[in-house]
């Protein structure tokens, strides 16, 4: 496939490659056209391309959407972003979920060139009556376009009269000819000459909950799971017992539940506590161990219950208004029961043996890594059943573990076989690695991604990292904040006490559409294994029952801050986008400013939402500073200035481009400023 | 059409867009592959891309190249050149004009991820006898790869011998198969598994001139015009004069010969001096008014003479080593045969007028511009006849007039049906116009285009407009750069004196592979109309006797310097590049210090080049400041030093890192410095 493609007519035996008038730079594309572009149902696309022409007429452009029906949308007129480099854009909304396509036309504007010319020469009294008699042709030939109101018929042809009244001075005549009522009447149906058309490029439109999102990872087994000191023995909680911390979850504002695996779990070479190789015969397993006798990725440990009972669960979560998401972890444990079925979806060694997951020279004697290339219908197939069946049972997103060490190409096949048959179900990639992989596997197909916002703590960092997000990527990766995870807990959130439990939070909620914490978040829970970036104890290897009540009622939770966090991304649309943010200069490094706003024609409920963020990021010292907005970035005229509303505290304050803020950590880490009515 | 495209087989029925081994970003690439990047014969050209793959084994890279004859080259084993990042590169070298094409093949490296794990684990002694046997069967099969040469595969099969020899000690099993000579059996011909294979890009491949020359700009008729102050009438020069003039032009070392048009020129409305209204009747016109009853742009204004002479004149070129390039000024005066033969390819006004070229509410009533749209297969023949026309003629070259003023459509499409003909035929855009219009005319055919240089005279937009022309768009875009035209005087060059004309041609014939000048330049001609940025007496409407001989005896000519920096550029194939361009921090921003390099792979000569060029950037005062060279932007290590030969004063200094210079602008501007055997 060689990829030089004739994109119109040809003029004699040449294939035109160019259109009459060039469109060039068309946005949002994903690798050429490779993979379509991305976006949300009620999104704001904004489209963008590089649009001229030869010599000084003028020229225009207009973005057309194409639904999943093959229907046409009202073409959007596009303005000149950057007239020195030819750039136009607009945003265009589509209204439902599918396959859309949307492209750029081109086009010569004739009654702007005229209206042009002939100001400047009826001015110097220059052609004055040609001037005038090609306006009225043109005019006339506008008002007899198909479509047209009567009433923009009406204007257009009094223009013509006008133009035409000899009795009248030039002047006058000229302005009959480019009235504000012309104008409109052109804008409604513009006279379009030489309209060349864009390649059609891809746009799938998805739901909401694709981009938007607060997620509330835990561990089914230790909700409810009680400790006998006597035995020094634990019962594990169950799919049931966990269905109970649901009520929770839903009340702090979270809109997904994700279980880490509730598989059975291997016990050959079984992880102990703090990934140790000796376990004792009560620790549970890591539930990344996948597979016993009980059965694989399509069973359910027995000590958490039955389909039954994960129902109930599911079932409970959406009466609570929350979606279940459910760990994809493909791994098995050596007791699994493709292991025997199928050998070959592993790798054997030479001597025969089934080889370990390693990391050379260390062996993770626990996991066998599936290989997808002996018999890659087989496995495609198997995990394609496992999926589905999973979203038999009502789970609609998947957060998939490592799926950076599988092959692209599989969750390329394994999420476009899913989408064909439940385009609701969203797919989290835990990409923990370098950009190519992390940005292909969302070009291939993944919903969200993780992301290095867990590292990031400094302004420059968090600015760098956000322009990047919030830039050509959005097109196709969306990201996901998540301040910790079950196996991360860097130094910042090691050291950083409560209020570096708070300010993270507020920023993941605030900077990106999908955020997320793992259970225990509330508690502050910042002790790490000795030596790494990971919590001592990790709950992968054993339960942990956690005292919520006596933590809320002892003040110690900072749950009510999560609660706010998340009602405050409900009710504002613009923090629910990811091109949106603006970043704003602070004089103290230590404390990030950003905005995000969306104009009333952006915004889903149709009304606009501007909202400045003000963060203390140092944990240990109150910060105070002076924050300069960029006036016009917020919609807002130099020299302006609004009531903010602070979403945190309730407070009023009048702001202008020069805000004085002092933020203590133990206090507030964040304003959160609403400008009401901006 | 929907660009989204499947590459890959499909697995079951679900097209495959990614490869098993995912291979991104493949460059160069032009607008998506919209057009082919181009090169010219010889030149390295950097292919990239990104390559990776999921989990921890090794991927590799090869970069393959096919001729025009569909016939594959030698494929070129990439190398990792940011490993963060995934990218990796090679140069590749077509041997010949024509349409090639190229690809990138990412593939698993089983022997790398053999050797790396078999090191670790050996050392560790962790299944230290299953990592030697497979080593021995890697290297076993690899040996019977077709192909191999019989030593390759004697070192291959000793190699397996060795691991296998139980008698030995584990490290020195290991060491047989991971030796020197293993490595570059394997180099020569590796074992390749899972081959993904990048689309297949187009490369056009062009001659040597298409990028590289130095062009001489002349107005024939003043070249041997004579002057009769008792008269006051000058006698034209003729093209047999003008041809005397090219013997000078060859000495300079100019490769190309250009001269303005040379068509009958109109009576109706001609210009006087300085583009007056009201010409004296012994004015000879503006050339770039063409046409009269002595014919249009296939007829030789007859006080030049005749074909006879044109051809004279390109036969005395080509026998002083020079190519004649040609103004292809597509505008007609209203004397031109076309107005009266096809009023159609004019614009008509409702009056049934012939619209002049106007810049509202200014008139340029000597010109008619050419109306493309109203008959585009008549207007398009006749302009590619009369191209032909000239080409049948020696003209090889063509130096296009404001090309920004006509469809970029007709260029795409005359370029194309010229190549398809005479694949030498070069042409050059005037386009002195915004970005994307200039960058389009590029990508749509155009050799070669002038550029900003003319007005950017700092370091800073010097050092950034470099940047930009030898990056991405120098797969597709070939800078000309010109300190002057017969058009445009700068007020650098306006008030730097001998100094500004000396250091702006050093500037463009070290830091772009085409520069040129227009005669004149050599005597500094510097005076200005008053109140534009262009000369005085414009040659446009008047004849320009100079007394060459006169200013070369008085010393007042720089035809030295002109002669001298031609000669450096033949003698260099860096200065040849475009690609290779480097630049290095000077303490004063008046110096200005860059390096052209080439490999020896990547020379055409076979042998490393490498040229430190040094400029003072003001023409008014003597500059001393310290260089900070970039040593491994060089090739050399950090802490070495060398020695610099001086091209232009034929000094030898040591240079290091840090280099005092000291530049006096009424000496010598510039240092060129030639490092010897780097």
């Amino acid at each position: 496939m060689v990829l030089v493609c004739a994109g119109h007519p040809a003029v004699g035996s040449v294939p035109a490659v160019i259109g009459r008038i060039p469109v060039l730079a068309v946005s949002p594309v994903v690798d050429s056209g490779r993979w379509p572009a991305r976006c949300v149902v009620g999104e704001a696309v904004p489209v963008r391309a590089t649009v001229f022409r030869e010599g000084h007429d003028a020229v225009s452009a207009t973005a057309v959407l194409t639904g999943p029906d093959g229907v046409l949308r009202a073409p959007v007129q596009m303005t000149c972003l950057e007239p020195g480099l030819d750039l136009w854009g607009a945003d265009l909304v589509p209204d439902a979920e599918g396959e859309w396509t949307f492209r750029v036309e081109g086009w010569s504007d004739p009654y702007s060139t005229w209206a042009h010319d002939a100001v400047l020469k009826v001015a110097a009294d220059v052609d004055t009556e040609l001037m005038l008699a090609e306006g009225a042709l043109l005019l006339e030939s506008a008002g007899a376009t198909p479509g047209r109101s009567p009433a923009h018929e009406r204007v257009l042809a009094e223009a013509v009269v006008g133009l035409r009244d000899t009795s009248r001075p030039a002047q006058a005549r000229l302005a009959a000819g480019t009235s504000a009522a012309v104008h409109s009447a052109l804008a409604a149906i513009p006279v379009r000459e030489m309209v060349s058309p864009s390649a059609e490029l891809a746009l799938r439109v998805q739901r909401q909950r694709a981009l938007v999102g607060a997620w509330y990872e835990f561990f089914p087994r230790s909700e409810g799971a009680t400790y006998d000191e006597r035995t020094d023995t634990w019962t594990s909680g169950t799919l049931r017992t966990a269905a109970r911390r649901l009520e929770a979850i839903a009340a702090m504002g979270f809109d997904v539940a994700y279980l880490t695996p509730v598989h059975p779990i291997g016990t050959t070479n079984r992880k102990g506590r703090n990934n140790t190789l000796d376990p004792r015969p009560q620790d549970p397993g890591s539930p990344y161990a996948i597979g016993s006798a009980d059965g694989g990725h399509d069973a359910i440990e027995p000590t958490l219950g039955t389909f039954e009972d994960f129902d109930a669960l599911v079932a409970e979560a959406r009466r609570l208004g929350l979606e279940v998401a459910l760990d994809l972890a493909l791994q098995c444990s050596p007791d699994h029961p493709w292991v025997t079925a199928h050998p070959e979806w592993f790798t054997t060694t030479s001597d025969g043996t089934i080889a370990y997951a390693e990391n050379p020279p260390k062996k993770y004697q626990d996991i066998y890594p599936v290989n997808f290339d002996n018999d890659p219908a087989g496995i495609y197939a198997e995990v394609l059943r496992v999926v589905l069946l999973w979203v038999e049972h009502g789970v609609t997103l998947f957060r998939v573990d490592n799926p950076h060490t599988k092959p692209v190409q599989f969750w390329e096949w394994l999420i476009a076989q899913v989408a064909a048959r439940h385009p609701e179900v969203v797919f989290l990639a835990e990409a923990f690695t370098r950009p190519a992989m992390m940005h292909t596997l969302a070009k291939a197909g993944f919903h969200q991604s993780y992301t290095y916002f867990t590292w990031r703590n400094t302004k420059a960092e968090l600015t760098e990292y956000l322009t990047e997000l919030s830039g050509d990527s959005a097109d196709y990766m969306r990201p996901s904040f998540w301040p910790t995870t079950h196996d991360i807990l860097t130094p910042t959130m090691q050291y950083g006490g409560r209020a570096a439990f708070r300010l993270r939070a507020a920023l993941a909620a605030t900077m990106a559409p999908t955020w997320g914490i793992y259970s225990g978040y509330e508690l502050v829970e910042n002790v790490a294994r000795p030596g790494v970036e990971e919590q001592i104890d990790n709950e992968k290897y054993e339960f942990k029952a956690r005292d919520w009540a006596g933590a809320e009622r002892e003040g110690r939770s900072i749950a009510p801050w999560l609660t706010r966090l998340n009602q405050i991304r409900r009710d504002h649309p613009a923090l629910q986008r990811l091109r949106n943010i603006v970043f704003h200069p602070t004089d103290d490094d230590s404390v990030i400013a950003y905005s995000r706003r969306l104009t009333a024609a952006q915004s889903p409920t149709g009304r606009p939402d501007l909202l400045i963020v003000v963060v203390n990021l140092d944990p240990h010292g109150v910060r105070a500073t002076t924050v300069h907005l960029d006036l016009p970035a917020l919609g807002l005229a130099w020299g302006s200035s609004f009531v903010a509303h602070d979403l945190v505290t309730g407070n009023e304050w009048h702001w202008g481009e020069h805000v004085f803020v002092r933020l203590d950590p133990h206090v507030e880490p964040a304003h959160i400023v609403h400008v009401r009515g901006a």
